[in-house]
């Protein structure tokens, strides 16, 4: 049957490396995963009682297309929490995952052709959605000096209707302060170009909070989710956050192209907001893994890295090393039992000389990939 | 913030019943809900048990994007048992619903502009969806003596590169025989259109088993579900199923676009498809309704229906009492206190004159409907 051309994405590179890793457990030898982007915990057991309880009493069928009020009236109450931010919950819209969001989001900001601005490196998955839905994504290369951000000098040139940020970023870790993010937004707003920001990795951060959009200008649309955070990635729940005139455009569509996020998700995703023991032990780990990695990565070897503010990555620059990121992973893999990122899927002009680190799985884990890497960097001669 | 043109999509006119339902509801009023579109039944009990089980084991992390391999599988055994058709599970992709499958099956084979046909009345989001991707749906008006579904002489004119049929339909709940559905899956193959088959009520059929586009051929995308038959609408979980070819690039979309379905629900629906006898006592209560309503309806004076071959839906021709549907449904709540939707959702053209009657909910909730639905019509000299 007939392909289309817009749906003929990228693969990610990293699957080759996935794959690879499957390959030689199966075969009996020990890998040590650093290429995950999700925690290893499971939900909070309070989401996971909640849930339990809810399939002996409710038949849990389609939920309104925004998402269950008191999900939405929760997250409100989260924005005054976290940034003492008075949010009305009428503006919070449930989704299927970020994933759901930025599909909603898209289509209801954007039409064919349009341009959106994104920084390199970034979020694949950016990229790939916005050329299925015929939108246009313009990367724009940040620099080191810029803690990998993008930066409306880096903008001006550049022709955008939407500009799309992160904070903490992946690949990165690195957050962009409030000055910074409101000057992006400020530039988007000039020309008229929707801003979004996204926000996945807000609450996984360790010298400063992350600054939310919505502190800065109502005029914004912000994209969360309870996969990294709340430790819920296979549940599929997310939110977006948009002004007023917005909303009733992305219910229509959400009504048509999701007709709800995963009911027993939201009711998960509710229990788990409340669930703040728990997720501050998951962040003890975090903290304690990336500790290790900062001091054990430049042992390694790996000394040009990304400062990572939050999120679960630490993203090295290997330029002096190697142009191809892919066959350095792979040796990793095969020599040292450990998989990590290839720079490539977030950054397909640069990414040839970086490598994606995740610290997201047990202390253990950390400490012997650690171990591993510096065997192997040693092996290379590199340090 | 600004909003796009092609995410103006039209709202559903069954709001305004269902808001209504609800404000009388609110006041103490008590209403029967035969606008509703799904089961008032839970997820078979083994697959809350299943998951209850999973969620103290497992951490139900992301599943690989095409979903868990053991429900790839045990989807393709349920095409040797209901079809007798040999399936590879290779070309079963799990979906978040059948919702995301009509986005990835529309992201994978059209591009921007295509047009794609489709029988009116139907299901209204299909429209919706596709005008938000930036396709063209194109609807065919089909005729009674067509049981309301679409036929080749029907296409002949028409310009398309997908046609997408369903059968049984929604808001129809006729079904496309063996020599109807072949004629029209020849008529795209001829001209090198795209076949879709949504098969969602696919297992509630009452005289005679419906029938998959794959026993007819390989080469079309079917779009299924687990919210119907397997009574797991809030769930958002369903499938596709591919020809070999178009897998690998419905693979790649799936990753960046949703990661994966929830993996709850790809647990619970595992389950939930070796739990006949709860779906069975499903069917029999499907099976007593509809006895009700094909007696009942007509002594109440909606007479002129189209044959209910599946699905829990009858659709009703009314143009002879009124061209307003919208407001005969208002009126049939508000005196009758019965909730039906009107048929302007489903054909725009010609929905003025239908109402769609659903008979998913409890025998007891029918009886007293069609009681009060006859006491409607008497009232107003209709009997």
């Amino acid at each position: 049957m007939r392909n289309s051309t817009r749906g003929a994405v990228d693969p990610f590179i990293v699957m080759d490396v996935m794959e690879a890793a499957r390959q030689a457990e199966q075969a009996g030898r020990h890998i040590i995963h650093m290429e995950v982007g999700q925690p290893g915990t499971p939900a909070p057991a309070a989401a996971r009682d909640a849930l339990a309880k809810a399939m002996q009493d409710e038949s849990l069928g389609y939920t309104v297309a925004l998402g269950l009020p008191a999900l939405r009236s929760r997250i409100a109450q989260l924005y005054g929490e976290w940034y003492n931010v008075d949010l009305d919950p009428g503006r919070v819209v449930v989704t299927p995952g970020s994933s759901g969001g930025f599909i909603l989001a898209f289509s209801a900001l954007f039409d064919a052709g349009d341009r959106v601005a994104l920084g390199a490196p970034g979020y694949p998955s950016y990229r790939q959605i916005l050329k299925a839905m015929n939108l246009v994504p313009v990367e724009v290369q940040s620099s080191a000096e810029n803690r990998l951000q993008p930066t409306p000098a880096d903008l001006e040139a550049v022709d955008y209707q939407g500009l799309m940020v992160a904070s903490p970023a992946n690949p990165t870790g690195t957050m962009l302060g409030r000055p910074e993010l409101s000057a992006l937004i400020s530039a988007a707003q000039a020309r008229g170009a929707a801003f979004l920001s996204d926000e996945i990795y807000h609450g996984i951060e360790y010298e400063a909070k992350a600054v939310s959009a919505l502190e800065i200008s109502d005029d914004v649309c912000v994209i969360n989710s309870f996969s990294k955070y709340f430790s819920m990635t296979g549940w599929r729940a997310g939110w977006l956050v948009l002004p007023e005139d917005n909303i009733r455009q992305v219910e229509r569509l959400a009504q048509n192209m999701f007709i709800c996020a995963p009911h027993a998700s939201q009711l998960a995703a509710l229990a788990a907001m409340d669930a703040g023991d728990e997720l501050e032990q998951n962040m003890a780990v975090y903290r304690k893994n990336r500790a290790l990695m900062l001091e054990g990565l430049p042992q390694a070897g790996f000394d040009r890295i990304a400062p990572p503010d939050g999120a679960f990555y630490v993203y090295a620059d290997i330029s002096h090393l190697t142009d191809d990121s892919r066959a350095f992973a792979r040796a990793i893999l095969d020599e040292a039992g450990v998989a990590v990122t290839p720079g490539l899927d977030f950054d397909p002009v640069r990414g040839g000389g970086t490598l994606r680190f995740s610290y997201a799985r047990s202390t253990a884990d950390i400490e012997e990939g650690l171990e591993r890497l510096r065997g192997f960097m040693q092996a290379r001669g590199h340090i």
